[in-house]
């Protein structure tokens, strides 16, 4: 029998680069907490892991999400759309999302001609990615 | 003074290909509605007429929302994320926002190891792109 995630794989058109863009949203609240991208294996890592994990375009590398950080996003429902090139993962997040330490990545809103921040810090990033030692 | 529309454009940082990510989302229910593309011209537009305009890429050209189907999407914020390569639409949608008559693009939903069909056409898609005689 066919491994089923070969079948999620199927349905997904991942672009020349190889990529998709997945958005994660808090699956309660309806928040969304970031953008990211995943190839292949990242799909098929966060089905079968049941937590979500993304390529790294910067770092060109696969990315749990969480796991220097400790922030983890536990996958709830993984959706496509209709064209199959943009993925929803609706998640519990734990803690923040963002590297800045706020909960969520969009924390910039166009306001009366000009980039407003819309929310603070809820952690200190330093606190967030302090290494081991 | 320098046009407030060109310092939104400054913050994002378009892709190579000369777009960013853009996803759309109900305001006031949390509702993803779809993702799509935006070149800096859709996002002045967006900005200076208040209704959503994307790149599309297939068609390698600006799409208005709804121009030809009537399914306009009235801008509320638009934010934009840490790193400036994503934005977040929250808007008002008339109507549907999937060209398959769905509310929104992302009704297959990963279940027992299958694809989902998880909301049903509320219209009927060739209504809505229906050419005007």
């Amino acid at each position: 029998m066919a491994d089923p995630i070969e079948t999620a794989l199927d349905a997904i058109n991942f672009g020349t680069d190889g990529l998709v863009a997945a958005i994660a949203q808090q699956h309660d609240s309806g928040e969304i907490l970031m953008v990211a991208w995943m190839n292949q294996e990242a799909v098929r890592l966060t089905l079968s892991e049941g937590r979500v994990c993304y390529w790294s375009r910067s770092r060109q590398k696969l990315w749990r999400k969480g796991e220097t950080s400790g922030q983890v996003q536990w996958l709830r429902e993984m959706r496509l759309d209709c064209d199959g090139d943009a993925i929803l993962l609706l998640v519990q997040q734990d803690g923040v999302a963002c590297h800045t330490g706020r909960r969520n990545c969009f924390f910039r809103a166009w306001r009366d001609g000009g980039w407003v921040t819309i929310a603070e810090p809820q952690v200190d990033p330093e606190k967030l990615y302090r290494r081991k030692a």
